[in-house]
């Protein structure tokens, strides 16, 4: 049986929830928007798929309010792991609620529950049950979590550290990450009109870019520093991801269909 | 420093949900008033919490739709393991919610994200994670979850094999299982008004009473064969477990805080 080609999609969290930091809420229409886009793509049966969704305000509001990405400091931060964990279940319940409203064979997969950290690195995660999970059809939805550090007690795991260690592992073919922003522009598109979308980015160019911005005292990778940085080291393994807009209908779905280009490659080489 | 005791507590699928089998519901009432005693009994901060509990009719009713106890036969029952996974996570998150309000570091732990079955017995559980966690002070809630088994491709973890399965790998100090009985009787209680408790069960006073029972073609503890057979197993191994009833106020707090005997205690040589 000739093997399916898996497919990582990380629905980030400004895709899926409000914008308001002060409240964690979904953003509902996009969210059921997306479902639909990712279960007409998977009718034609041609992949496997692997959904990782990110936290907006429902993981950073309680993360930074107990400083878990420091480490265990204090036992006054054990029900901050609690509120921080059951506040991404919560969020997580909803996607899956929202993938199984489009006749997804959905699942949720918990990071905490068999996940671990070393240094804020994952050197442990179930990649045996995910591979069964994705032979049978099954589509796994993980998210952002709060799990056990070896090195530091407790540490975050953020969506976009798993994403690139998942493709990885499983030897994904394809990796397409759902952002508000259709792409890696090469201009602050706030101050700059005629700011465009960059279609390929990879160590050379994001080198050349960072250079560009220095001199001008900008970098305008510099909000997607870490996701970059994560992306890269994937490039370097020949696994090509691409940024997409979450807010484009249709995107997703091209996306997950073979559509390349839509929004910004990372790959090696460029 | 000293390592504190581990206590493993099963709430009984019929002590937390309704009976009614035709629609999933919480026993809120019920819920409530355990996890407040769970909360009392805690707070003398004498003992490390694991917590198990049972389906009702959130995991039956789905897993018997699908047959998922039979194995993985046919891709139809694929999204039988999404509607069964996802409707025991709600009562999962219901439970966790219930015992957080009362103040509890309450942390799901989904047992498919990393248990792997074997033939229906557990071979792959992630202890290491559990054993952090309850050292942290976390009170980590489980359940019964379908789960990737090595041999049929998927099977049923039951809370009643998961308990045993905790109890021997943690070296729990104590098992406490709440059910809607008060233990188990000498005679049917239905139909016999003067039936008592029995107050110690061991493999040799469960051979007669299964020897006196088969010569009046009854045996008393059928109903609760399976969860006997491995609390049997258990207190092979010296690992003493009692049945108390989940609708007595106040027995739960009470055999947490240590006291024996409220129920049936099943342990070695009885």
């Amino acid at each position: 049986m000739k093997k399916k080609k898996i497919i990582i999609v990380k629905l980030g969290g400004s895709a899926i929830t409000a914008k308001d930091d002060s409240k964690p809420e979904v953003n509902a229409a996009n969210l059921e928007r997306l479902a639909g886009e990712i279960a007409e793509a998977l009718k034609e049966d041609k992949f496997s798929l692997f959904i990782v969704h990110g936290a907006g305000p429902y993981g950073h509001v309680p993360a930074k309010k107990y400083e878990l990405n420091s480490g265990l400091k204090s036992t006054k931060q054990v029900i901050g792991i609690s509120d921080t964990h059951h506040s991404m279940e919560g969020l997580n319940y909803i996607v899956v609620t929202a993938l199984r409203k489009e006749g997804l064979p959905a699942i949720a997969l918990q990071p905490s529950a068999g996940g671990i950290l070393k240094n804020g690195k994952l050197i442990k995660f179930p990649l045996d049950v995910i591979k069964k999970m994705l032979g049978m059809g099954l589509v796994p939805v993980s998210y952002g979590d709060v799990l056990i550090d070896e090195d530091k007690g407790i540490s975050i795991l953020s969506g976009d550290h798993l994403v690139p260690y998942l493709a990885e592992k499983l030897k994904a073919d394809r990796v397409i990450l759902v952002a508000d922003v259709p792409g890696v522009f090469d201009k602050d598109p706030k101050k700059n009109p005629d700011a465009k979308i960059i279609k390929e980015l990879g160590r050379k160019s994001v080198r050349q870019i960072r250079e560009i911005g220095s001199a001008k005292g900008t970098d305008v990778t510099g909000g997607m520093k870490g996701k970059l940085d994560e992306l890269l080291h994937l490039a370097d393994m020949d696994i090509e991801s691409e940024i997409i807009s979450g807010f484009a209908p249709g995107d997703l779905e091209r996306a997950l269909l073979g559509v390349r280009g839509i929004g910004t490659i990372i790959k090696k080489d460029s």
